[in-house]
C-alpha cells in the first residue's frame, strides 16, 4: 500500500519527491479563459449574471432577495448542531482567538535624527470575504481559522460566501458563522462568487479581500482578481511530513499518516526515518489502521500515490529533504530535535513531540490552519493577523532636517532624470 | 492645464474620481495568453528560450555565457558614477537600512496552559530575484528600495535582473548594485526574465520570490508565476493626493504636483483643499513653474489627463474622498492635522507638513518608496522586511494536556467526517 524507499534507493526518492512536488496548482489556459469570462459577466451584469450561474452550478431555483442567507434561516440551522460539538468548537474558537491575539501588531514612531519623525501605522482591511466550500468540503473549523485572526486584526466588515446549500445541510458550518457573530453571509459559491466578492453587484458589496480554500474554479477566480483585491495564498493538495526516529511510537505515526491520507486522494503523507525498525512497524500499522476508517478507498489511493516511508542514514538528510518539499505541516518525533530545529527552514506549521498530532493544530491548539501548501511555505506564512491589516508609512521633517538634506536628493533625482523631483525639494530651500 | 472641481460640482467630482480610479493595472486575455506562451517556452526550453526573445526584444546578439552580468562589467560600469551621487546613495542607503532595521520581528513561544508550548518562528525567504526595468526606468533607488529590505530580513541570496543594456547605460543603477553588494545581475528582462526566475533556467537559478517594477508584460508574467514563487504587489501607475489648507505653500504645493505629473502621462497629481484661495494660487504656480521642466510634455499630459483641485466644504469631506481613493502617497499640509490622522485608513505613506515633499520620501527618509497603487492601500503596505520572512507556527503538547482535549478534538474532527483525524487524537489516550 505504501512505498519504501531505502537510503540507498537515491533514485527513488528523487522521483517520489519529483512526484510530491508536481501535485502543485497549475492553472491550463483553458481553466484561466473560461473562469475569466465568468469574472467579465459577473462585473458586466451583476447580480443577474450571479443569479444566472448560481441557477446552472449550484443547481437552484433562486430569486435576487435570496442570495443573502437572511439571519432566521442561518440561526435555525446552527441551532441543529450537536451540543457537544458546539462546545468543544467555543473552546477551539477561545484557543485560536489567544494565539492570534499574539499577533497583533501595534503602531510606531521613532525620530532618526533632529526634526525627523518616520513611523509605521497599522490599520484593519476594511473589509474581508471569507469563502468556505459547499459539499463535504464546508468545514467549521476553516470558518473559525479564516475568520478569528480577520476579527483580531479589526476588520469590521466580515462575509462568508458558499454555495446555496451549506448553512442549510451543515449545521456545524452554521453554527461557526453564528458563534463567530457573521452576520452577513451569500449563498453564493464557485468563480462566480469570487468575481462578486471582488468587484461587487447589487446585492454583495464588494470586500478588500478573499481568503479561504476552493476548487480550482475558485482557485483560478482568486488568481484572477488578485490585484482588485487582495488573497490568501492558493491552497493546493495538503501534506504532512514526519520525521522520526527508533524512539517514535509506530502506532501513533501511522495514525497521523492516514489522518492527512483520507483528506484527498492527492493528500500526501511522507514518513522519514532513521529507523528500519520504525519503517517496518509503520508499514504494519498503516495496513492494521486503515481497515476500520469509512474513508479508506480514498486513504489508499493517496499512500499509494503520494505516500513513501523514506529511510535515510542521518536526520540531517531527513532536514534537506523538508527544505526541498518545504512541507505545510512538519511533525517531529525524535530524541534530540536540536539538529531539526536548526536545519529545518521551511515548513508551515511543525509538531513536536508524541503527543502533538498533526490534528490538534487543524482543530484546537491555537496556531492558524490555514498553511501554505505545495512547497509554498518557501515563501509564505500561515494565515495570520498580519493578512488582515496593512502598514502607512508615516514622514515628518522639519524646515531644518530638510535644508541640510537638500542637495543630496536633489543629486539622487537628477541622476534619475527627474528634475521637478528636485525642483520640489530645492524650493523649500 | 489643470481643472478646479468647485465643492458644489459633485457629478465632477465624481467622475474625475472615477477615471483615476480606471487607471487601474487590467489584464486583458491577449496580453495574459501571449505572455503565457512565454512563461511555457522559458520552461520548457530554458536558455535556449531566454536567449531567444533576448535577442528579439531588447535587440542584442547573446552568447549563453553573458546572460549572467561579469563582474568586471559591473565594476567598470559602477565606477562611472558621479562621486556625488555616489556619496548621496550610501547616506540614503543608510537611512533605508536604519528605517528598516526597526521592522525585524522577533521568534516567539508561550505557554496558554501547562504542558502546551505554542509559538512562531520568523525565518527569511532563501532567495529573492529584483526586476529592475530598463530605459528611463531604470531607477538606482528602486533598487536600493527592493534589495534593503530583504537584506535585513536576512534573504542569502539576492539577484538583479534587467534588460542587456541597463547595467552599461546606467552607471547609477550599476553603483547601486554594487554599493548593496549583490554580485548576481543576470541581463534579462520582460516576462522572459521573470519566467526565467520564476522556474530558473540552466543560468538563471530559481529564486523563491520576485519584486520590482515593470512594463505590463513583466506585470502579466508576475500574476501568472504567483503561487510558484511570491512576488509583491503588481505595481500600477503612480500617485498623490495632497490635502491642504489655507497654511499651505502654493508653490511648495505646485512643485510636488508638478513632481508626481513627471512620472508618466496616467500619473496623478490632485490637490483637495478647503482654501478657494489656495486652489487659484496653486493653479498660478503650476502654470508658472511647469516652463522650465524637461519633461513638461509628460506633466502636461499627466494633469490635464489625471490631475485636479478639488475644492471641498471640511477637511472630513477631504478625508472620505482619500479613502475612496486609497493614494499611494498622500501629504497633508493643514493647520490642524488631527482630523486628518484619525480619519484616514488608506494610503501608502502619508507626508506631514510643509516640509515633507514626496521626493524626500521618493530617494532619502528611509522608509520604503515601493508602496501600493490603484487603490491597493485598501489592503496591501509598503514593501517591507515582513515581505522577506516567513512564520512557522510550532507547537507542542505534553501527553497530560493533549489527554484532556482529546474528546474535543475528537467532536470536531468526527462533526466534520474526518474519522481518521479523530483516531490519531484517540489512539494517544
Amino acid at each position: 500500500m505504501i512505498r519504501l524507499i531505502p537510503t540507498i534507493d537515491r533514485r527513488a526518492r528523487e522521483q517520489m519527491l519529483a512526484k510530491i512536488k508536481a501535485r502543485s496548482v497549475v492553472f491550463d489556459r483553458d481553466l484561466l479563459s473560461s473562469v475569466s469570462s465568468i469574472i467579465d459577466d459577473i462585473r458586466n451584469s451583476g447580480d443577474t449574471a450571479l443569479i444566472d450561474y448560481t441557477r446552472r452550478f449550484d443547481r437552484v431555483g433562486l430569486r435576487p432577495q435570496i442570495l443573502r442567507v437572511d439571519p432566521e434561516t442561518l440561526r435555525s440551522a446552527a441551532a441543529k448542531v450537536d451540543p457537544c460539538v458546539l462546545e468543544s468548537m467555543r473552546d477551539a474558537i477561545a484557543n485560536v482567538q489567544r494565539f492570534h491575539e499574539r499577533q497583533i501588531e501595534t503602531s510606531w514612531e521613532f525620530k532618526p535624527r533632529p526634526g525627523v519623525v518616520l513611523g509605521q501605522r497599522i490599520t484593519p482591511i476594511d473589509s474581508v470575504g471569507v469563502y468556505v466550500p459547499g459539499g463535504t468540503a464546508a468545514y467549521p473549523s476553516s470558518v473559525i481559522m479564516n475568520v478569528v485572526p480577520a476579527q483580531i486584526a479589526g476588520v469590521k466588515r466580515i462575509v462568508v460566501a458558499t454555495p446555496p446549500r451549506t448553512i442549510t445541510e451543515n449545521p456545524a458550518v452554521a453554527a461557526a458563522v453564528v458563534e463567530l457573530k457573521i452576520s452577513e453571509a451569500y449563498g453564493i459559491g464557485g468563480a462566480q462568487a469570487i468575481a462578486a466578492l471582488a468587484f461587487g453587484t447589487e446585492t454583495v458589496p464588494r470586500v478588500d479581500k478573499i481568503t479561504g480554500p476552493g476548487n480550482r474554479y475558485v482557485a483560478a477566480a482568486k488568481k484572477l482578481v488578485f490585484g482588485a483585491v487582495d488573497i490568501d495564498s492558493i491552497a493546493g493538495p495538503t501534506e504532512v511530513v514526519i520525521v522520526a526516529d527508533e524512539t517514535a511510537n509506530a502506532a501513533f505515526v501511522a495514525a497521523d499518516m492516514l489522518a492527512q491520507a483520507e483528506h484527498a486522494e492527492d493528500a500526501s503523507a511522507i514518513l522519514i526515518t532513521t529507523s528500519e525498525s520504525l519503517a517496518g512497524a509503520v508499514a504494519d500499522e498503516l495496513a492494521k489502521q486503515i481497515d476500520d476508517q469509512p474513508r479508506k478507498e480514498i486513504i489508499r489511493k493517496s499512500l499509494a500515490q503520494f505516500g513513501a516511508i523514506i529511510i535515510v542514514d542521518t536526520l540531517e538528510q531527513g532536514c534537506d529533504i523538508v527544505n526541498d518539499l518545504a512541507p505545510e505541516h512538519l511533525q517531529v518525533i525524535v530524541a534530540d530535535e536540536s539538529a531539526i530545529t536548526s536545519q529545518v527552514r521551511h515548513a508551515g506549521a511543525i509538531f513536536f513531540g508524541s503527543f502533538t498530532p498533526e490534528a490538534v493544530g487543524d482543530y484546537w491548539a491555537g496556531p492558524n490552519h490555514v498553511l501554505p501548501t505545495a512547497g509554498a511555505a518557501r515563501f509564505s506564512s500561515a494565515l495570520g493577523v498580519y493578512d488582515f491589516v496593512k502598514r502607512t508609512s508615516t514622514l515628518r521633517y522639519s524646515a531644518e532636517a530638510l535644508r541640510v538634506a537638500i542637495p543630496k536628493i536633489a543629486a539622487l533625482a537628477d541622476a534619475e532624470g527627474l528634475r521637478a523631483h528636485a525642483e520640489s525639494v530645492k524650493i523649500r530651500q
